[in-house]
């Protein structure tokens, strides 16, 4: 079943792209999964919704890919002309297909909706395409092999909306694929807390060195160092290369690591939350969040990974100081003395959420362990004293009466710092479990979080 | 000052994108920021770490442009090939750029570290191109002029993370665009809160025509139907022929529309959270929100945006029933008679939040509304009465004593059941406000809310 493909392409078709209105998340999954499956993607694009753009762009990536997945352009609207195109590039008529027409009538026969000429426009296929049924949608999707002077390329022209296309490729695309035999591609992510992107560079040294196999990439997000290794080759000989590099870094960024991920293509969540939820599961401990800058993110982060509610007693996002002092029971004094922005309020906030979850602990849990955020996420609001992105993140133990704090100054936009907000105080606490605290992390401005004096 | 560009292609460069392990947000911020500037993005295009891939990318697209911007590349490790990609099109040999070397030298100064060798890398430049001076990071950004033919192309080539590249572009590329004299490109989009996308598509008829001018584009993301009239042409017909377009879009879609956007560059949020906002404003009203599967998404939603503060008091992720009943007040008797996903429970939850909020309120505002949602987001938990997606949406308010609940149930995974409970809330609260409750929402399965018989 199948054929082996070399080099796919993913095109995102829409003036919403083209123009910058909508983010093309669709290249992003649909690469990952070819990935996966030893297809190597040589190339993304995006063009708007215009019969020639798309013709010419499908017509190059012929010359290059054996296969191509197109997603978007197949909506009953009349800026929606993938089917068009494909019949265009196959030089064949568009023709009604009765399975796909049947089954547009019964899906609006079920919603209590009369089919409208514009909906039944999504039963069109090209002479020599197949439809591919959506239970997701009314839109079918479409395969077709376009023929380039004696080669064969496969082209797949998917829904734009993901709950539609995720569940197409998995049921038609996928199958079409066969990994190659004793040709391996397998990639392994390493994720590791700080340091510095350079820094990491400088000690992983030749690693990073284009002509390697296994190859060794390196991505930073939010204090996330994350190292890609590539391997390409034999079978026989993928598990122990890839082991022999993961054993290098090892070597050099052990005390940061914190996940490792053999299967990049399934991570759902930013891998710093899935590796804490992981870690309170086996401990039988559970979270609580106290948030005011980030704005209920952190619980938001957590709770985005199915299976949190075993180990998430829940959040409160305190975002006036009236609420800090009410819900999370921090002194009055604590934030007129210090400012809502402190060490001092945010150790109050995190031993206010432990004694709140106290109250509240999930069955079969027996320790509980809080993060509070409270800072200046910007644009305003910053001071001499206190620039924005100054950040206290605190943390406090049901079965510890320590409660530590450390200060933060996060550079970048508002949406920056509150992302590096909520991922930093996820590592803190997830080093602290591990017995590995870091005595600095990543931005932090001082190593014991202790409040300078007067601050 | 500046050039009159054409066609302008944006790229992306990155193993991590090109296998799917990062998303790309460059080319959607960059395309918005051209087209705005009356640019026409024709193409994104995203490539590997590969010098192959990046120069045969390049010099096809210099065939059809004549602005070329990319983001990637720029770091300091052996990955980072877009200088000697630039070097090999251009014909250049790689020279040291003395200036951007001390202002590499004077950045490792302040932060006390050395620089190395890897670092130094980063003040290389094809010898015709010039340096971009790089405040929030270590790479330069690099501009040069391509000649194809009797053709020049400008090329800039910008570092990978958003708070680096965003500003680099404001201040070298943006002022070396010049907007050409009286032919424009304006844009306009105007927000929906429903209809679904085809009955939308049926009303506007040949309003959706391609020929047309100002074109309408159509998209639609959880449940906000975003409407885009694009004009292009002389200056002194663009108001007249947009503002035509506008009412006949008003004419058949006036009840759902929520947000006009003048400048859909600006966004910073998604619409329908903007303008609840913007709406609680103009009130001297405030929000409180009380969550569970969406986890603190809701708040997390409204208070990315800028200066939410003033009418946002803060909110519960109340994600155990503990937890709702001894921070709502929700009665342990309804969570035992009508389980946490109820319309009971989710009116109680949010008369609990108006409650908490009453003693915390912000001075400056008089009436308070609370959103609670309680649903089952997937993919476990479903049953035969509440299957996966089901929600229900609570909403009280400090001046009226009704409590108002809904059903739905939303099609999608976990991510997307949590993105359209929390979007549906807000737009919920919004048309409230605005006196134009709608009978039946979008995924709304009753249109009373009234819970059926035994559930």
């Amino acid at each position: 079943m199948g054929q082996v493909f070399q080099h796919a392409t993913v095109v995102s078709i829409g003036d919403e792209l083209a123009i910058g209105q909508s983010l093309d998340t669709n290249s992003k999954w649909l690469s990952n999964q070819l990935t996966a499956m030893g297809v190597r993607v040589i190339e993304h694009v995006a063009v708007p919704d215009d019969v020639q753009a798309m013709l010419a762009a499908l017509r190059r990536l012929a010359n290059n890919a054996d296969l191509i997945v197109a997603t978007g352009g197949l909506g009953p609207t009349a800026d929606d002309l993938s089917r068009a195109v494909l019949a265009a590039l196959l030089g064949d008529a568009l023709v009604r297909d009765e399975v796909a027409y049947r089954e547009l009538e019964a899906l609006f026969r079920k919603r209590g909706r009369e089919l409208t000429e514009a909906n039944a426009m999504q039963a069109l296929r090209p002479a020599s395409a197949t439809c591919l049924s959506n239970p997701h949608g009314t839109a079918p999707g479409l395969r077709a092999q376009y023929r380039v002077a004696d080669r064969a390329v496969e082209v797949f022209m998917l829904p734009g909306p993901p709950h539609e296309n995720r569940p197409m490729f998995e049921a038609f695309v996928a199958p079409a694929i066969k990994r190659p035999v004793g040709h391996v591609i397998r990639a392994r992510v390493i994720h590791h807390y700080g340091p510095a992107e350079s820094e990491a560079a400088r000690r992983l040294g030749p690693l990073l060195d284009r002509d390697r196999n296994p190859l060794v990439g390196i991505t930073a997000s939010d204090g996330v160092i994350s190292l890609r290794i590539r391997y390409e080759g034999a079978e026989e000989d993928a598990e122990r290369l890839i082991e022999a590099t993961d054993a290098e870094v090892e070597r050099v960024l052990a005390s940061h690591r914190f996940a490792v991920v053999d299967d990049p293509g399934a991570e759902v969540a930013p891998p710093i939350y899935v590796a804490l939820l992981e870690e309170l599961k086996q401990r039988g401990a559970t979270l609580v969040t106290a948030e005011s800058c980030t704005g209920g993110m952190l619980a938001e982060c957590i709770t985005s990974i199915s299976g949190s509610s075993s180990n998430f007693v829940g959040g409160f996002v305190t975002y006036s100081n009236e609420l800090k002092h009410r819900v999370l029971g921090v002194e009055r004094a604590v934030l007129e003395a210090h400012g809502a922005v402190s060490g001092e309020t945010a150790r109050e906030m995190a031993a206010g959420a432990v004694r709140t979850a106290l109250h509240a602990q999930i069955p079969g849990t027996h320790e509980t362990h809080a993060l509070s955020i409270t800072g200046i996420a910007g644009p305003d609001g910053g001071s001499r004293e206190k620039p924005v992105g100054t950040v206290w993140i605190g943390r406090a133990s049901s079965s510890d009466v320590d409660v530590e704090a450390r200060r933060f100054v996060f550079p970048g936009d508002r949406a920056t710092v509150r992302r590096r907000s909520a991922a930093t105080a996820t590592a803190m606490l997830l080093f602290h479990l591990t017995g590995r605290e870091m005595p600095r992390m990543l931005w932090q401005v001082e190593p014991d979080g202790t409040p300078p004096m007067g601050g």
